[in-house]
């Protein structure tokens, strides 16, 4: 999907929700949890509910790996039930050296027919690059995360060292930044606005407008909203550009809206209220 | 598995290798690779004719994954099919919030019999934290990596600022270390010796005895070796420690070191080699 393909969906729903898709077996509706094929019954019926409130949907891909090869065929029929139209996300945090991240890539972009796969930094550009090798698909790159464990790494300071030569003479300016800020302008170097976003924690509110200094025109995947709290308006008013920009995922708070047989129903409110909320924020 | 289990093993054979099956489909000798089940025959000839000199397999997902849910299956079966006293490892690279986190241990730890999983320290220490719970099993953070992306991150450094209180007198002490510095030091602080290890690239032998003045006790998860140029020497020579402390690990110099129908008996002596080796540094 290209980023023209993804904007004038966003301006055709007025949304930019993402419905996350990490459906626990043992979260199940009582009426599902005996069938063999509950979890994709569940997805089935939440995709149904809720595609027209929302511009994508976001596996979770440990949530099936946890139920073994059952899993791993229930999420390849999930993401083949998506409606074309949608944009469809492994959340993966994948990464290894070039040449496996180059069969993660084929995993994800070829065998299964994902949009987009999210990538960890930590080991570098030749652990990402295979990634973008691949036209119309998208690297969605760890920048700074939702969790708690944000700031052990992610919110440390690095020193940055700038080289200049003026008239002859050479200096070297040493200044700080923290180890994301690092990772978003060294890695948006890899790709383009086209084919690389980044993740950006709701619960780092504080971040926002530092975050899109830095990057301005990248498109943001931003989970956090809902369970973990993060806020819609906060975010929205901080990171919204002109073609939107944002991605904005909400897992828990729709998929288990309710726990009995009118989940499906109650996701669909659910979503139709996070979608409500941003038509505000675009047509602002 | 425990760390005594472990260094018997080493001891009992000599040998701290582990053999890498980063199966490619495409890379199978010709008379295997119109052989629906190819890959597993193809890996079950490895073990068969690798076990004697090695303790561990490494068993690199991204490979499986790539085939979907055959290869799912495949790496499921691989598994199964190892011997109980070998060591197994998921080099699976996870890593992602708690409840997530959660899902990938019960995957690599629970629905399959793995002894240990490859995670990436990004996220920091909640992303970790459920990979610990699980007792005899083992975490293997990404610490210093052998491939060139190394350099991106993981070799940035660091303002470390410790604080003291002295006679009354508050003093902060700015020092400097790279990011897998701190990685090590901070979550070497997250488990123990008995269920933490490192992985530290064997292309990255400079900073070894570093690595082991910082982190004196733990095992480390070397790849690196062979296709990518560590040498074996080397770093047993500057990490080797009194119950050995290191599994270096081979791929494609092993599995690979024939590509015609004597391909067993080439890997079993490719493995063999390295096990001559070791002993010598173990009896040293």
């Amino acid at each position: 999907m290209t980023r023209q393909e993804l904007v004038a969906q966003i301006f055709s729903k007025d949304s930019y929700l993402c419905v996350g898709l990490d459906t626990d077996k043992t979260k199940l509706p009582t009426h599902l949890q005996n069938n063999p094929d509950g979890v994709f019954l569940f997805n089935k019926a939440i995709i149904d509910a809720t595609k027209n409130f929302c511009v994508g949907y976001k596996i979770n891909t440990a949530f099936y790996e946890a139920e073994g090869l059952k899993g791993w065929e229930t999420m390849q029929r999930t993401v083949d039930y998506i409606p074309s139209t949608h944009f469809k996300i492994a959340d993966a945090k994948r990464g290894d050296i070039g040449n496996t991240s180059a069969q993660y890539a084929k995993a994800f972009f070829e065998t299964m027919n994902f949009d987009a796969v999210t990538v960890a930094p930590y080991m570098g550009e030749d652990s990402v690059r295979p990634f973008l090798e691949y036209k119309n698909k998208w690297t969605i790159l760890l920048g700074l995360t939702s969790n708690t464990g944000a700031k052990d790494f992610e919110l440390q300071k690095l020193v940055v060292e700038k080289e200049s030569l003026v008239e002859g003479i050479h200096t070297v300016h040493r200044s700080e930044s923290f180890l994301y800020e690092k990772v978003l302008q060294t890695s948006s170097g890899w790709g383009s606005e086209e084919n690389l976003m980044f993740v950006i924690g709701a619960t780092q509110a504080e971040e926002f407008t530092n975050v899109r200094r830095l990057i301005p025109r990248h498109f943001y995947l931003v989970p956090g909203v809902g369970a973990q709290g993060g806020s819609l308006k906060d975010i929205s008013e901080k990171a919204l550009i002109e073609d939107c920009g944002l991605l904005v995922n909400a897992s828990r708070a729709v998929i288990y809206a309710s726990s009995g047989e009118d989940f499906a129903e109650a996701a669909a409110n659910a979503a139709k209220a996070y979608a409500d909320e941003m038509k505000a924020y675009l047509q602002h």
